[in-house]
């Protein structure tokens, strides 16, 4: 791998970090699926596995459907490359809204992604992804379902 | 192009999204006016467009005037690339703080920005930037003139 | 130096700038150390200046003690290079939790900061970092010692 492979292969990652946020606050899963693996594996707030890409999916939407509003803002991209596979951790904040729910609109959380990468035929995808919670702050109801 | 063409011209784009937010926060106008293209157009909270640098720069000097300190913090540089142009969204989030405003003495925004990019002699510059807000909180009073 | 050069170089101190703030999150002072020259200069928020690595460890430390959980939230990397060295200026949200704390659980900070980093045989690292203050929010005791 070249300098400038490694380079390209950094900045391919973290567009995809990006990607994932906006797929997520825009409701757009044709995007969101271009993220991941078909048979990816996510850890959320729980760390139960969820297998597949179906099932990640399924359970972003059925986290989503309460909120009118969301933003998923990240930062701190570090990727760290091992030829074809690569790890990320990226820090995030997001927040979620719903209006009208008793004892507040507003809940966000901030933790950030622990990622396993894998190039692709379509690109780098993510194998797996963990999310970690470093605090939250708001009402928690905002977020049920 | 080359892929390195790709990669520098990417970088550029996002150090332009860093230089307004910093221009902003700093009241730099030389720095901002280097942010656009003279015939630029933006669409702020409103929607209506804002026609030419010096309208937009007039029109952020009449939003900031009242603020004692703001901080525009941008995440998620995404750049599409097609040849001397190129569509940019990031998001933001912009703390506004008037100490003594009744009510509260922040006002946070957050919301992306839909860009339109040119290549020019000065470099890359926004010829079209559309703000969107995703939602607020705290006092609106902070940012009234 | 060339294109590539400049690149790679900024890419390499954005990310530094991302590796401080993990270090800071996962209290990791092997990767914190890796960060700075032997000699840096650090100013905090009081502005007087720390100096050398070592009393820079042990102030972070102090200032981390009393925290269960900080993120430090990094945007907006603009890196200016002059050869072996270069100016760099980020935006940071910090976030502090300290549960129980009375007044209120958070403290979070809004600030930039000002960084001199040098290239070494170690990769580059910071020379100088001046953090200055935006606003803060929440309540101060959190950070009390």
């Amino acid at each position: 791998m070249t300098e400038f492979d490694a380079l390209r292969d950094k900045q391919a990652i973290a567009a995809v970090c990006y990607r994932y946020a906006f797929a997520l606050d825009a409701r757009d899963w044709t995007a969101l699926r271009t993220c991941f693996t078909a048979d990816a594996t996510a850890y959320y707030r729980d760390q139960h596995a969820t297998q597949g890409y179906p099932a990640i999916e399924t359970r972003i939407r059925s986290a989503l459907a309460p909120l009118s509003s969301t933003q998923h803002l990240i930062g701190n991209v570090l990727v760290t490359l091992a030829g074809d596979a690569a790890d990320s951790v990226c820090y995030l904040q997001a927040q979620h809204v719903r209006p009208g729910t008793d004892g507040g609109d507003m809940f966000i959380i901030a933790g950030r992604y622990l990622d396993r990468f894998v190039r692709t035929p379509d690109g780098w995808q993510i194998a797996q992804r963990r999310f970690e919670t470093f605090w939250t702050e708001g009402n928690p109801a905002v977020t049920a379902r």
